[in-house]
């Protein structure tokens, strides 16, 4: 194991706190295709929605994208969650 | 002043630890009204959307409600923000 020094090992916790904070203050939530009781979850860690065409562009916080022919039913952003009913073919 | 014993003050130091771990988690975000370059903030600490009839029904964390004609026209949730489309009357 690397040995570190005094300095060093503040460092490493700071880091540890700053890391923690952002994790913290990330307010991304998951998204879920309702239907009756049902709740599919279709995206984890959503930042943006953006409504295109007839649907609604889905974009995470690593920036993966998902296009999803669906309407917002719900947002409940306390609770990390987003709403999405399916729209037909 | 109250004076405040040894424990008392712990529980007081400990509270107040948890109210920040509650206001950082809290993960609301403030609506806007976008019209070309203008954005007008129309409610904070919006926790809830939901789509009803031809607007939307906003609800902050207090409870507070507001329908407003208007339609999503991006989250940003990452960046606490809601932007809004008016719709015309």
């Amino acid at each position: 194991m690397h040995n570190v020094g005094a300095k060093e090992r503040i460092e490493l916790v700071r880091g540890n706190r700053n890391v923690d904070r952002k994790v913290n203050n990330m307010c991304e939530a998951n998204a879920y295709i309702r239907s009756g009781q049902q709740e599919e979850l279709i995206l984890e860690n959503v930042d943006r929605i953006i409504p295109v065409g007839d649907g609604l562009l889905l974009e995470d916080i690593f920036g993966h994208r998902k296009h999803i022919k669906a309407r917002i039913q719900e947002l409940s952003l306390v609770d990390h969650k987003i709403y999405l009913e399916k729209l037909e073919d």
